[in-house]
């Protein structure tokens, strides 16, 4: 075991090189496949979601009932009854998105027939995952499972994935580094708000979406799914940041969070130097704003892979850049998100100064959460997220601000903390 | 003539139904179609140009330069040389844009065979106009004049015109107000930055565009010259202010400013209240950044019709949306572009709720430039621009903030006294 001040100085240094591959990163979406092409070693009647491991019987409603029409989709059952028998009898194997490299908003469904984007991080090779996002309204997300559902999951799988491939394939990829921090200049914090950086790619995507496009007459749907969802842009941002934040991930004594994911049961963050152990703690209840007719006691706990984009200094973090969200979620004043974002300051390694907030005259945005300065502080990490009934089907229901439980950091640090005596 | 009290009191009267009018206007992109073709009685071998009124030998070296290419793109003459010595000796007939509810950037040249885009402002049914935005670099607005410049016009008016023009025609039209509301929330001050609203109308276009075009194989070139050209959006800006000032031109005993414009030698404006007279004085020169290699020594004076977003509160008015443009025009701090904003609001009648900036905790933005106020305070109108080079033929060499001349405001306030002497 390693004296006090050695170990602090291991740590920090293993901090700040995790903190510099953040910054490293060089995102760029290179292509659609389906998940079963895309992501390697994906075993067959498995499906991926969101957040830490969870069995069926844990399982929220919104996650059941997207499940059962997963399986529809696959095919792997005739109807939704039929699923359900099958998923609880233990048919199918249920494994977390990050366990492949991916991540999912919401229920975070991906199976191997999917069409996911790939984002690769250029300076260091690797590889992030995650579906298309579906639009608003009646979607798997929230666990929408009837056919409207399954039909458009399979249009994108056959129509749409193939031609958004093909056009990224044509031009190389679109570089997203710069693509985001223009993003944030024009109001987007990338997690509840994404309509300038969906307006900004498909300025990059639609000229070779029409260059490259074998189904001409697919065109029109094709731009309009893109350009009528002002969250199109999200899966992409998460895919982003788990390509970043992954190449962060295996420093030997880095305190640095690399993951944060919730499945609407448990809440589950993972650390750079502890390998692929979770450390849980109950999802919260989101407070924010509800659509009309419905509250919090409609509502789902935290779900969904989407905080990943917290973790590289987006979402909550980078409030400020967003005076938009702040009114969605319930946030208060505009002056009073630029306080999200200075006091995430105080959790995290250091400012992305490619990544900047001109309401806050540049600052970067806070970059890499240290788990012992959110024990230590007591602050725990904020994020801008959607709410969902916690009724299979339902929908969205409202959006809001959700604090990662501070058990989670309780708990990782006490891991780190074990992981580090052995040595 | 009435009493001093009765002035007052018909001045104010008359001053808010011009800003009632401004805030009521409801422009839509209508259509695209041949100069020719959209704008009433255009008179053959004819330039409408930037401004107020200019006869040839006064003409800047840019404007000089365009008319001889839009002489040959007209093929009104065969070559530059034979088109200067028309335009020289009288063979052609100059007006301003203005006068047939025109606006162009920059030299401003509309002529019957260039496509104009069409904003109907719906609450009053009058129309304005506005040629497509070319893009950066070699352009005739700047005053290219080679054979680069005359085809990609060609171009535009054969191609690219007829088929944005059946879009939006399929569509009905693309609803403005409500577009720009988004654009000045995402850093557009729809004047020196039009990234924004540039992505946004590519999202509204994008689908009709793939539905309805004829000539299927030009459709990457078209997104791409939408998608490329960050300023795209500048002249839709452009045509939407003057549809709506418009609607308040015209109003007896209002001092409010219907227009601004500036021909490269001349700046002129135009009241409500006293009809088609321009009130005068040189045009400056604006102070700003240049591009590498340029300096003061090389600007044009103050050029364009695209100050006509300023008299409704865009562009200079509401540099407090667009921290990013701050920096391009070398306007200081981000705060400092708080205080531009500001400072308009002591020399408009009121603000606009519907056009808001958050940085301003949702201010709006300032409205009805009001030509008593102007000379009163000695606060003159600020306007982001581009600057253009004063040699013919070398575009674009900076951006910056001009302020109107105040001897216009002396000139047209002297000319509203007179005019209201007589009643």
């Amino acid at each position: 075991m390693e004296s006090g001040q050695k170990l602090a100085t291991t740590i920090e240094a293993a901090n700040q090189e995790a903190y510099r591959r953040v910054l490293a990163g060089d995102p760029i979406l290179t292509d659609v496949r389906l998940a079963r092409e895309a992501i390697e070693g994906l075993p067959d009647r498995t499906i991926l979601h969101a957040g830490p491991p969870v069995t069926w019987d844990r399982m929220c409603g919104p996650m059941k009932s997207a499940v059962t029409a997963a399986i529809v989709f696959e095919k792997w059952a005739k109807d939704l009854g039929t699923a359900e028998e099958m998923a609880a009898s233990g048919g199918i194997q249920f494994r977390p998105n990050h366990d492949f490299n991916a991540v999912g908003p919401m229920t975070g469904m991906t199976t191997p027939n999917m069409a996911v984007m790939i984002v690769e991080n250029r300076t260091f090779g690797n590889r992030a995952f995650c579906t298309v996002n579906e639009g608003m309204g009646n979607v798997m997300r929230f666990g929408g499972n009837d056919q409207e559902v399954v039909d458009r999951l399979k249009w994108m799988a056959d129509e749409l994935g193939p031609v958004l491939g093909a056009a990224l394939r044509h031009r190389e990829g679109i570089p997203l580094k710069s693509l985001i921090a223009r993003g944030l200049t024009m109001g987007d914090d990338m997690h509840m708000r994404n309509a300038a950086c969906t307006g900004l790619i498909l300025r990059e995507w639609a000229p070779a979406l029409a260059q490259t496009a074998s189904v001409i007459n697919e065109l029109p749907r094709i731009y309009d799914f893109i350009a009528g969802n002002d969250m199109f842009f999200l899966n992409i941002a998460m895919a982003t940041a788990k390509s970043m934040i992954a190449a962060a991930h295996g420093i030997d004594g880095s305190t640095v969070v690399t993951t944060m994911a919730r499945n609407g049961t448990d809440f589950g963050i993972r650390l750079s130097s502890t390998g692929d152990s979770w450390f849980t703690a109950p999802a919260g209840v989101v407070s924010g704003l509800f659509f009309s007719g419905f509250s919090e006691a409609d509502a789902n706990p935290d779900l969904g892979d989407s905080c990943i984009v917290e973790t590289v200094g987006l979402g909550g973090f980078a409030m400020a850049a967003s005076p938009a969200v702040v009114g969605f979620v319930g946030a208060g004043t505009v002056a009073e998100a630029e306080t999200y974002t200075r006091t995430m300051a105080e959790i995290t390694i250091g400012p992305n100064p490619e990544w900047t907030i001109p309401a806050l005259d540049m600052l970067g945005v806070p970059t890499g959460i240290d788990v012992r300065k959110v024990v230590e502080s007591g602050i725990a990490p904020v994020i801008n997220t959607a709410i969902a009934h916690h009724e299979p089907g339902r929908g969205q229901i409202g959006a809001g601000v959700a604090r990662a439980p501070l058990a989670c950091f309780e708990k990782a640090l006490k891991g780190f903390d074990e992981s580090v005596a052995k040595l």
